[in-house]
């Protein structure tokens, strides 16, 4: 069977179901980060990767190619309510590249590290035969007991994403910025029950969070935040929005809408549905997926 | 400039020597691994990755491609005195491959990763327009004050290697076993002040070592230890034989040679040369370089 037959989900779950993993590993693949006991606090691993023709074209700007490389990740860890500490580059190029180039590439790696607060402590570079790869791997830290997964939404919870949604290739995707105060500003504010961040487009990402959860969900298709221009199917499908996408209990609806106004103005937060019993999804949705043509 | 005219050291060089660390981190880029504070411990970081067409031919068994990806970081960690723990997979694949096929590469990251101990606790698959690529970026943990890096070296200090070198592109290098038992052996008994693994040859990588220790070698040609066939050419070159490398005071000879033999009889342990001053460097060595033509 090929892997475009399978699909991504059912290829990463086929592939990561049997790992004999031992006592430390708190969350196993298929989160956004893996989670694992350290001394004292948990540690959060996630690594992430661009390649030229599927996550950027020939010509992009190598500053922006670095600062997507690095930020993908981080978005990650903000998702689960971590700090990011460390990153490690792996490069495959061309030898005919040239150096400016790479140092383009790097100047962008850099700047992310540094406007998140991250060391780029390593890696690996490595000739390719084929298109520029570019891999990070991070650490991050949450204190114990504080990651938020996606698993844990609760029946009833208010969903929310922050920003707007939608057209994110038309050159955004390049210049994201990860949610990362906003993250741990919610998990140290309000009981955040799940969250995830946006990268497949909600079709796919929502009901990954719904399925972790053992739940199903509502959606108002009206209530979903447009970027100018972008439609409803652009929204679902476009992907690489790096929003956050995040369950709430109904309770805090209020408290929360009036805070984050205050403190984050210029971002947008919707509230854009609920978490239901698994048999009673409305909204029949299909997103991107790595590997179906 | 292009990259094959620096070279692999100067690109990696070039690229790092500014980056701004913050005071959690104990080894810059340039060494097997990076080392970072923890809460208690210290905590190594490296990412390694294999490129079809470069680390392996496209006819090789996706087992033992997998098992590969997994050992390069475990050697890494291995030569600097430490425990690998928890690894992260990326892979970059052509959709139209057999699931199968991804499978076996997955059940040879498992097996490489049962044997040493480590999990496999996520990852990230993408899909590729070009050769498959897979990278293995690995956590491991160090006592503090007990990791040994390349800059350790003393001048009089001698340099071993472990097993046999050379002829490794025929085969082995898919098959190859992490010395990590062996260096975790090493430096709980004896003061190794600097070790490394071989993965570009020692041509190329015992300058390394000597230029991290601000010093210089000598080498006896004819004490290279040869795997059958080989020539001293071989060993000096063909790189991938993840052996150590390592340098411990002369008067821990006698009984570094004797308890080896008794603790790992069927594993080579060779003496072959001294650490000398910079400008004394007997031994001109020109090795593998991934940019260079």
């Amino acid at each position: 069977m090929k892997l475009s037959d399978l699909g991504e989900d059912a290829v990463v779950s086929r592939l990561t179901r049997s790992l004999r993993l031992d006592g430390r590993v708190v969350v196993r693949p298929g989160d956004d980060c893996a989670v694992v006991e350290t001394t004292g606090r948990l540690q959060l691993l996630k690594t992430d990767c661009v390649i030229e023709g599927i996550h950027f074209l020939s010509d992009a700007d190598p500053k922006l190619i670095g600062w997507k490389a690095m930020c993908r990740p981080i978005s990650d860890i903000a998702a689960m309510g971590g700090t990011p500490l460390d990153a490690l580059v792996t490069l495959a190029v061309k030898p005919e590249i040239e150096f400016a180039w790479l140092k383009r590439v790097y100047s962008g790696l850099e700047s992310a590290a540094a406007a998140y607060g991250v060391n780029l402590v390593g890696g690996e570079t490595a000739k390719s035969p084929g298109p520029f790869f570019l891999s990070v791997a991070m650490t991050g830290s949450v204190a114990r007991g504080k990651y938020v997964g996606r698993s844990g939404g609760r029946r009833g919870d208010w969903l929310y994403v922050t920003g707007k949604l939608g057209g994110s290739m038309n050159g955004r995707h390049l210049r994201f910025r990860p949610r990362l105060a906003e993250a741990r500003w919610l998990v140290g504010q309000f009981p955040v029950h799940a969250m995830m961040d946006l990268s497949d487009g909600l079709a796919s990402d929502l009901p990954r969070l719904a399925a972790a959860s053992g739940l199903g969900f509502e959606i108002e298709a009206s209530s979903l935040p447009l970027h100018s221009g972008m439609t409803v199917e652009n929204a679902l499908r476009d992907g690489e929005d790096y929003e956050l996408l995040f369950a709430v209990p109904s309770a805090v609806r209020t408290r929360l809408e009036a805070e984050w106004r205050s403190k984050f103005p210029k971002l947008r937060l919707t509230a854009i549905g609920r978490l239901v019993e698994q048999d009673r999804t409305e909204f029949s949705l299909q997103g991107y997926d790595h590997f179906r043509r």
